[in-house]
């Protein structure tokens, strides 16, 4: 059975949260600032300009991912987070989710999606599904998180 | 006299406001989530995690800048805007503000500092002032803003 992707309810948060906190990719800062998006999509989904949708199986969420619309841009588009629970890992819930994104920004009108995340070994899972999927790094800021910690900026043209 | 430089009050809005509506390179939609932004330090000043100063000359503001510490890293800051009164230009209030930032920032314990910016024709004067403060491009992320306009990350280590 493959998993059903639907939009964001509220009734879904605390499976979200934790998947975030059982992600070892991410610390205290970065659960508090995706929480603080969480709510500013579930307290107003049009006005926040948050896209949110979940991977839903057997009456569970197990994936997430959030994306919008570039501020102050022409159909660039940003995939802001992506996470699915560690142990529901390897089963191409992640590709899936990214595939439906990808879909739905081009059919929004997007032409262009960069996704930032970090250099550090944390983030190798991702960057390799980013790549998988066509995603080339275009930019790196060195020391941007942490002296040592570079920002990559990953680019698909839709 | 050189000019005074203080932080923002609700009063200085108006004033702002007619700067950022006659610099040519803010097209409206710049102007909108500038104002979005100013309403928010406007409104809490500590929760909205801007920097606001002005630059006032005879009693009216002249130029403005806004800066803050930059989500999820440690030691980076970002300047957000850097607005100087068309007919104020030249006289080296850009400068003064940037200045004065990089000095506040350093204090904040910034060690790094990010100004994003368009590659076009436009932003040609900010351009060089930020070269001349010792800026270097270190990202350019082609057709960012639309087809053919790229944006430039300019970074310098305080």
């Amino acid at each position: 059975m493959p998993v059903k992707i639907r939009t964001m309810k509220s009734s879904d948060k605390d499976e979200i949260m934790a998947i975030l906190r059982s992600t070892p990719a991410f610390v205290a800062e970065d659960v508090a600032i995706a929480e603080e998006v969480i709510d500013a999509y579930l307290g107003d989904p049009r006005e926040s300009g948050y896209h949110f949708y979940v991977a839903e199986d057997e009456g569970h969420v197990v994936a997430y991912i959030s994306y919008g619309a570039t501020p102050l841009t022409r159909g660039t588009w940003d995939i802001y987070w992506l996470a699915t629970a560690p142990n529901q890992r390897g089963k191409g819930i992640g590709s899936t989710l990214l595939k439906f994104a990808e879909a739905d920004i081009k059919n929004g009108g997007g032409r262009m999606v960069l996704i930032e995340t970090a250099a550090n070994p944390t983030y190798e899972l991702a960057r390799r599904l980013y790549q998988t999927h066509g995603y080339e790094i275009i930019s790196t800021v060195p020391d941007f998180y942490d002296p040592g910690d570079a920002k990559l900026t990953f680019r698909k043209y839709l």
